[in-house]
């Protein structure tokens, strides 16, 4: 019996242990996530592992909900030792959970700390911890750093003044990139109560009158250019599904302009304006060599009696089944030569093997995976998650162009994620080697896996 | 090599055989099926394996087609050792097959029989079984008693009596629980050429006056109270996707009253009204506290021919895939904090996911899993659909608080997949600890594969 | 460590490379492939191993262009060598894809050569393979003839002549069944810009004067009894998804007028044509005793502007999501007892399970498996498609009736993919006895590994 994640954890065999020396010390490069660049600059110190953890993770809020546990130890007002006390008692029932593992590799990656999580070990961990945090850095930048990260990108709305990453960038006691990431969802959605007014915002971080569809692509295309000086270059788009329908500028028009007289919007409009951004998005994406990020198939909100309590993103988004193929072919399709570099990612296991070989039907000379198969996220984010997508990927396209892994969290103890997919993928690898499946020719290997850790990324964002 | 189905089936590892241990001996509570209350009260007698294993049981007459057997020796004239003989005869074609290793388990613990089915031992095993049939009990309870079965749940409509279930109840001689579910199919069932007359049924079984969709609602939760009364907690709703459309008090009457008057229902009539009826059993269950099974994804009846000769439920049926999860979150959402308990089943595996995740959707402060994903069933019912299932709940749930397995089955050899699926629980398990993926801590190992045997449903059911 | 693909390549266990000589040496019959017998019969030569790879393959264009090779260097003027080099160079960063594994099998079994392909080695092996060449045989014909090839079926269109099967036939020299295979796509492609051309081309084919949708049916089926006469047991149709709509006779005639005069079509239009088409053919087909192929799930020529370029089947085609079961079910079941032999294909691994249990709903007294699931196809070519289509198989149907492997392929060289699907059968079947799953019956077993990998699809197809 191994011992319960040592250091071969999920190592198998020999190559896989001696793949992984080779991937291991890499720097990280988080190219999505969803930290805030303020609590970065400001170097935000955290007081106890319970509020670490609790604060604002809506993946362990979940867990302890199907527990059972009452809403005042998640999001309520009991104390942080009380909610670290609550999760921690459940954590025996979370096998299999991919949050099992990332609590357990943090407390020992971060605090030194070998115990296994439950009610009877809760107070020990916990004064571990504190001493641990007593002792040393516990601050953001500390956690970031005694990561070996290399770079990070934010998430930021078109609107967004780039001030906190502008004061990262000229910090000299900080050397990481923290990179601005443009995620326009906002400008597609008619469908927001509060679209008139976030136009009239967009209008005025652009320097551009918004009167009119064509006015606001200006505008849009503007900050792109915006984010662009700032050192952006990933973007971000988050859909349901993908609902491609074409669209002429005249119908755009009349769309955008029954919506600012607030008249009520139909699934058709939407699709239609969204491809209507979209496609003058990805062309400008195209032209000056930005990646376009789609994120397909979160369900938001579902619980109506507790999205009026909390509000978004508080634990209450599914995964959405879709029909995608015909849309995705056709969008893309519809851009000619201007494919710009995409990630495609999906919440549904379902359609990795869609996604996997329509991205093979967009390349381009000099580029490795032009289109590439975004890496298993969020509800995917777990070991079976990760080897189906790469299964797919490696069977009907390049396993060796694979950008890896991404956190996409909003945590900054989640660092060790990266080592965790990296310890998957050297295990599948080395697994086919062992059964000769793959020669073991080590200089190819290595470039494998070190591609799949950091490099392939690093080229793919010419950073 | 391992020998053939011996003790250690499907136990891999030591760890696995340990757990085994733990909970082989629990008792098994079968919270669904389609056993007669009848025959169990009466306690029928049956003559031989032949008529046990191939009176009623589509899923070996499927197997027997498959491999080109004549009707006759399936649903026809044939005797039941002709039909016994064709069906060891195809056996070893099997290999992979579910039905393969019940059978061979049902062998071995109704009828110490280790031989293995084929054509040249049909004759062999009929004859030990008949031997053993002899010599002992081979009734409907002494099948159930022998296989430590502590309750029951059969599959009941609103207009039954539950007469049976009440003389079972009245016999000291029997011990088991049989309990009635409540399944209301036909009441949202617009397009049954029988609704008429279904509906003048229920009134009377109510003893209310139907002249209205308030009314119906009336006469089917007066239902609900008479079943909750007879010891009735789970209830049962079978829909081939699910078709919500939300649905007025006046649209429901409008479409009540058109059906009455004989018009055909068009299929957002369909829609409005198993909405309308939902919803209302929804909130009485949760209320209640009873719980809410949604069997959705059978697609029935596709051989018309055969279904002409041989009526529903004989093998003609297969999987519908299905976009659930809009549907379905828009359901459940707009149930406010009215969302009984529910299980979510799924017959096309694609599904496992969306379901995992929506599930996670809707909790209840002290519920483990206020809702459940539901196990394997039916096409899903073998290792594979098993353990899909189980990595789905460990990913995005939690795994120690799902309820387990149930036969759904109309057969009374069926309790041995129980202990199949045990053991398969055991196996998944125990291989996780032998990893190091989960520590070796044999008192929550124990509490979660005694949970998932049979504490969880027994506290999920509150019996 | 096992040895890169050695003689126990994919054999994991000692009942595994038993089976695996049991069936090794077995003929092969290609049911399904797109060979051109014009060069089977002309017995084209080729000039190097550059040319018989790159020539036609999809897929390796796919993986040169996903890793960024210029098209120069894949469909354009370099040279074979040059070509061979570029891809021989990418072959490392392919881990896990079936391309890698195939075309290492080729080297070793047509040209003895064993070093693997990646940048160093490229020149050494183009030097093997043209010495190989130099030395023997390269023709088309003594590649099939040297993989022991029983029959392949190719495929063809309505209105070919079939002159070369019958050039072939008449060859005493080269004992290999060529037979054809009959593929109307374009009889129900309204959609085609070239309809009117292709139905005045059937007419004439046929013999019989087209005016009309009845008359059109007339001249398809005396086709039908034209390639039966040649030999055709196998025909074959593509579609995105199953676009199944009931037609009556006016309905159709109404559609076919309309068509013919140049009017654009609606999708049900299409639907309704494609169901009115496809019923006449599946009743002749049955009173033939012919096969239906349906091969489900291909969204082909996405990316447009390459598309321009080079035309179809280029490389840029990929996976369509359907919803199948509701069309599939009533398209069969619409055809009461005249549902013929059909083999279901999907290209969605999402769908093994929808097609593999509504295969179960069709069944012939006398045949095993009157409906099949057919192999894993294209994009689902490789180890794990095989095994998810095998175990769906073996989880709901009979396995041990399954018709096994095909190419589908342009290449003449691919024959080693039957040795490689027969590796993964036996490993799959070994592996089960091995842990005491299946019983260790030689004789059974032998009887499963020789009928998957030949006598089931001999027998399926009368040949």
């Amino acid at each position: 019996m191994k011992q319960f994640m040592d250091k071969d954890f999920l190592l198998e065999t020999e190559t896989a242990k001696k793949l992984f020396d080779a991937c291991k010390d890499m720097p990280i490069i988080d190219y999505h996530c969803h930290l805030s660049p303020q609590e970065i600059y400001e170097d935000t110190p955290y007081d106890n592992v319970g509020q670490l953890w609790l604060k604002g993770d809506h993946y362990k809020w979940r867990l302890m909900r199907a527990c059972g546990v009452e809403e005042k130890y998640i999001t309520g007002d009991a104390s942080d030792y009380e909610k670290f006390e609550k999760f921690a008692s459940i954590m025996p029932l979370c096998i299999g959970n991919p949050v099992y593992h990332w609590a357990h590799l943090e407390l020992q990656r971060y605090f030194d700390c070998t115990l296994t999580l439950n009610a009877k070990n809760a107070k020990a961990i916990w004064d571990q911890c504190q001493a641990k945090m007593a002792s040393g850095a516990h601050s953001v930048r500390a956690f970031i750093e005694q990561s070996n990260v290399e770079a990070v990108c934010t998430t930021d709305d078109p609107i967004d003044s780039l001030q906190w990453h502008a004061k990262i960038a000229a910090d000299p006691t900080f050397n990481v990139k923290v990179l601005p990431s443009f995620r326009p969802d906002k400008v597609y959605g008619l469908d927001r109560e509060d679209y008139v007014d976030y136009v009239a915002k967009l209008s005025e971080a652009a320097g551009v009158m918004i009167s009119s569809a064509k006015t606001l692509i200006n505008a849009l295309l503007k900050r792109v250019d915006y984010f662009y000086d700032k050192g952006c270059v990933i973007t971000d788009h988050a859909s349901q599904g993908f609902p491609y329908s074409a669209c002429t500028d005249e119908q755009a028009e009349d769309i955008f302009a029954r919506r600012m007289k607030g008249e009520a919007m139909s699934a058709d409009d939407l699709a239609k304006f969204f491809t209507f951004v979209m496609t003058a998005l990805a062309k400008k994406y195209n032209a000056k060599g930005m990646i376009m990020q789609l994120h397909i198939g979160a369900l938001r909100n579902n619980n109506k009696a507790m999205f009026e309590r909390l509000g978004p993103d508080t634990g209450y988004d599914s995964v959405c089944d879709n029909l995608l193929a015909v849309n995705l072919g056709a969008f893309l399709g519809s851009l000619g030569d201007e494919v710009p570099k995409t990630i495609l990612y999906t919440l549904d296991a379902s359609d990795f093997f869609v996604l996997a070989t329509m991205a093979g039907n967009f390349t381009k000379a000099g580029d490795r995976s032009h289109i590439q198969l975004g890496t298993s996220w969020w509800f995917l984010d777990h070991i079976d998650g990760m080897l189906q997508q790469m299964h797919t990927l490696a069977n009907v396209g390049v396993l060796g162009n694979f950008i890896g892994m991404l956190t996409d969290s909003r945590s900054f103890l989640s660092y060790p994620r990266h080592e965790y997919f990296r310890r998957i993928v050297c295990n599948l690898i080395g697994g086919w080697v062992e059964s000769g499946m793959y020669p073991n020719e080590p200089e190819a290997l290595e470039q494998i896996v070190r591609g799949i850790s950091h490099d392939n990324i690093k080229a793919y964002m010419g950073i």
